[in-house]
This record gives structure tokens, C-alpha cells and sequence, in this order.
């Protein structure tokens, strides 16, 4: 399968990159390095990438930028760069990429646990996260030409928290996170919240 | 007690506003008609509401717009309208209530049946009444002195649905509808999504 993976040099990102280029070809997309670059804050960026990208089989997201902190601390624009990155970018990746993708092909996008456990300043990721959930589930039932659509909950990943200076034993290793990504381009799940925790 | 109904000449407005009346002083809001206007669109008007209300004992908010329709056909502007009204029109609700709240007080919002339950064009709306339940739960979180916060998700309503032209069996009454936003207000539960179809 020829599969496109946006976020593909952040942690999870590189971890399903290296996942699916055992069996498949990957083509990388970032944010800031690399030939294919993308903006997810930028409709028109996510738009002018697709139209490059000629047809694909899969369509991985691992990437939107979210803010944690107190409620009564995020302002106006930490929401709207809640909204406009993390959730509309991929809701406009999924929009975009239908078009350019193969029967049977399938989108995979990126919640995380903090949809379904939330905690003390998780307020606008967690409404995010959710959005995310809902909407897959719902984008499924319209998907033509039998392309399926998923999205995978990552937990606190094992690298992250080490970069953040924290305990990285309560994560999990990036490596098996991105099972979930790639249980979801080979299987045959559709419209499903992919638990990276569950074993695939 | 004291509590501001948001969206009140709606049609489950309405019928809160009547249920709540029996034993509580209501303050109707509404877009367009009446003494007291908010745009739920704009943050300015949400906080101008708040600005001018004095201290409540709960804030209702039973309105919002959102655009039902085919994904493929959904513009770029569709989304933001359903983002800036009914998603964060109601989350500004909440974060200009908060301090105008007695303590103990209560917030309740709007969600709606397509969080869990989608039907083909409904991916925008999902997206909105997810995010609002993902959110619910992490906000209540955060609340200071012991202000509660819950989401109703009110199935389809009888007199909506005669209003499209719809056969209204299929609907729920909005007098009953508006029986779970009285247990949210006067009952205890906090965090949760209250499904109006669940007898209170």
C-alpha cells in the first residue's frame, strides 16, 4: 500500500512510520521538515497537499497541536488554536483526503486518552479528543467506495513524558502505540475509537 | 433559586423555562426577542450577558446552532458556524458563568442524541455534541466551590419534528425533555451527560 503519514518525525509519528514501512510505502508529511510539509492550522495548506499527493491507500494523522492548562487560565486563542490545529486539521485531512484515496482505502486519525479520562486541566483537550470520536464515527457512515475511517486513543507515551522531564514507566513505548495505527490500516475496523492500550 | 435560562423561546428553552418557573425565580435569554439578547457566535456578547446578570444559583443553556448535512457538501464555513455557536458558545457560557455562580451553584449545556448515536449527515453536529460532553467532564473537574456542571442530550423532540414536517411519534415532548435539565439543576449529578431519555 502506498500510505501517506502526517506527523511522521514526532514520536508517535516516526514510531508508525518504521511500523509501516516493513510491508508498505510511506510517504512522510510534517510540519516542518522533509519535501511534504503541511500546516494543519491552514485549510488551504491540508488542501494544496492532497492535491500533490496523487492516490494513496491509506491516510495516517499523528499530528495537531492542542493546550493543556486551567480552564480559568486558557484564553480565547488557546481554544481557537485547539480548534483550528489538533481538531479541524484533521477533520480537514479526512475532507481532503477522500477524494485521493483508492477503494477500500482507509483515513486513520488521532484522539487520545484524555477524550474518556479526563483530568484537572484537560478541558479543551478533552473536548477536542472528543469532537474527534464523534465525528469519525459519524464520517464513516457517509465513506464511499468502502474507505474506512478510524481514530486511535493514544495513552501518555513513554517518550513524551521523558521529553517533559516526568516519569516515562506510567507511558508507553511509542513502538507500541503505533500498533494501533497499523491495526488500523490493515484491519478491518471502521468508524471505531482504537484504544493504543488494548493490544491489537 | 435565581437561574438564567439561555435560549428560552426555544422549543426545549421554552419548556424549561415553564418546568422551572413552578418553584424558582427564571432569568429568559434569548437571541432575539425579549429583554435580555446574547449571540452565543460572539464571546463579547456572552461575557456582556454575564457582565450584567448579578449573581445566579444556576445558568441553563439550552441553545445553539449547528448545520446537519452531507459530509462532502459541508463547507469550510459550515463548521465554523457549528464551532463559534453551538460548541463554543456554550463553553463561553460556562466560563463566564463560573464567577457569577453561588457557591454550590450549577451549569448545564446542551448536546444532543448524534453524540453517540450518528446517522449519516450528522459528522458536523457529532463533532459539536461530543466535543461538548468530552468537555463537561473535564470541566467539572475545575469548578470552585462546589458549582456543578452537566450536559442533557436531548433526543429528537416531538414539536421539532412536526415543525420540519416530520411525523412528531418519533419525538420526545419537550415538557419531558425539559425534566432532565430540572434533575440537573436540582439534583446532585455532576460531570455527566444526562440523557433526557432516561426517566429523571
Amino acid at each position: 500500500m502506498r500510505i501517506v503519514v502526517i506527523g511522521a518525525t514526532g514520536t508517535i509519528g516516526k514510531a508508525v512510520v518504521t511500523a509501516l514501512a516493513e510491508r508498505h510505502e510511506v510517504v512522510p508529511v510534517a510540519h516542518s521538515k522533509g519535501e511534504l510539509r503541511v500546516d494543519l492550522a491552514e485549510p488551504e495548506s491540508v488542501r494544496g497537499l492532497f492535491a500533490k499527493l496523487g492516490e494513496v491507500d491509506a491516510v495516517v494523522c499523528a499530528a495537531g497541536s492542542a493546550v493543556f492548562g486551567a480552564l480559568d487560565k486558557l484564553t480565547d486563542q488557546d481554544f481557537s488554536l485547539c480548534l483550528s490545529n489538533k481538531l479541524m486539521g484533521q477533520v480537514n485531512v479526512l475532507r481532503a483526503a477522500v477524494p485521493r484515496l483508492r477503494d477500500g482505502g482507509s483515513i486513520t486519525l488521532t484522539s487520545g486518552v484524555l477524550a474518556r479520562e479526563p483530568t484537572p486541566g484537560s478541558a479543551a483537550i478533552s473536548l477536542v479528543n472528543s469532537a474527534l470520536e464523534g465525528f469519525v464515527a459519524a464520517a464513516a457512515l457517509e465513506m464511499p467506495r468502502g474507505i474506512r475511517v478510524n481514530v486511535v486513543s493514544p495513552p501518555w507515551v513513554r517518550e513524551t513524558l521523558i521529553k517533559m522531564g516526568r516519569d516515562g514507566a506510567g507511558g508507553m513505548p511509542a513502538a507500541k502505540v503505533a500498533a494501533a495505527y497499523v491495526a488500523s490500516v490493515e484491519g478491518r475496523a471502521n468508524g471505531k475509537v482504537i484504544d493504543a492500550r488494548v493490544q491489537q
